[in-house]
């Protein structure tokens, strides 16, 4: 049913090497045109499989976009909330995930389309599925954390602890998904994804601490 | 053709107050389902109007979209981009500018979703439109003005000038694009647009300032 059968190789492999091609095809299709407008029969051309194979392996749209929440957007997430160090503080903690959020999305070049598309619009497919697991306790602790280091006079004072994930999201994901638009200006082209780490970490870390307190 | 028709009031009072009927009806339509999902048919039942009077004023979606564009998205855009005095440097220029576009939004509360939708999303309707008429000169005026106060020591020199307009429209434009999903989690209600302001300004003033410098 594929394309091409690699000789010897045995078929359980080739099943889960057609699958993992499956969901790359509809994570592609999904982050460039939108789940609504995505088909499973384009999901089978794409993946150069027929499309009695999709339904073998999802028995529906629903089915797959489960899968590729779960296999494929999971692990970024996951990636982001890597637990800090105990003693991390909390701009250490912000530079690396905005680090973290950056070098993931760059060996993800589906995500950051994916996210403006299907979780950041009104109505996205993906909103509801993202919203239901998103570690909303993880990002109170981390509100919690910049709160203490505001008392204790490290943290900027007009800072909104409970407004910095999202803006850490922000400022790292937004470049990222309209990179497309801006590189493609005159005198843009440079700037690749180790300089907007340095940018949105240099301005986390001189941002988040207290005046005169760096 | 109106449904309900003030008596004594001139028609052509009557027929500007249609059109403009239109134009919110189309513009709310395009940014909570997307231009592409929204019909004539839709707009001239949103607006209460017949769809022979969405005809007579604009000739298609095309045209329609142009008048949003024109007509309520560029008015912002020319907010956004008020010229700032003649002696603002670089950190006034971009808190200042934080603040119209978080205010900006706030009087248009459909903006945020259109730019999501509609711009963000690659194939968006109003990417093209927007790129064409986005005063890039002004954004490498911005970038000329942080890059020389890199150079005389007032701005910290780990950014990057020419990602700071794309940062601080992330920054401020993100959180108004997903307040509905944030607002409605417990302890995140009181956030208004203030609090945003602030947070968002405070973040860059200090972040902007050359270590030392503030």
């Amino acid at each position: 049913m594929i394309r091409t059968r690699p000789r010897g190789r045995p078929v359980a492999a080739l099943d889960q090497n057609a699958r993992a091609l499956l969901l790359d095809a509809a994570t592609d299709l999904f982050a460039h045109q939108g789940v609504a407008a995505t088909t499973l029969a384009q999901v089978a051309h794409a993946a150069e499989v027929t499309p009695a194979m999709v339904h073998y392996y999802f028995k529906s749209r629903d089915q797959l976009l489960d899968a590729v929440v779960e296999e494929r957007v999971w692990p970024f997430v996951e990636l982001v909330w890597t637990p800090p160090p105990a003693d991390a503080d909390a701009i250490g903690v912000m530079t690396a995930m905005a680090e973290r959020i950056i070098r993931g999305a760059e060996i993800r070049p589906w995500l950051p389309l994916l996210w403006v598309r299907e979780v950041l619009s009104e109505g996205g497919m993906l909103r509801e599925r993202m919203m239901q697991r998103l570690p909303f306790d993880r990002v109170m602790q981390l509100s919690t954390l910049m709160a203490d280091g505001q008392q204790r006079g490290h943290i900027n004072p007009d800072l909104e602890p409970r407004l910095l994930f999202i803006t850490v999201l922000a400022m790292s994901m937004m470049p990222l998904a309209t990179a497309s638009i801006w590189r493609a200006r005159p005198g843009m082209q440079d700037i690749d994804n180790t300089v907007l780490v340095r940018h949105v970490t240099a301005l986390l870390r001189h941002g988040m601490a207290a005046p005169g307190k760096e």
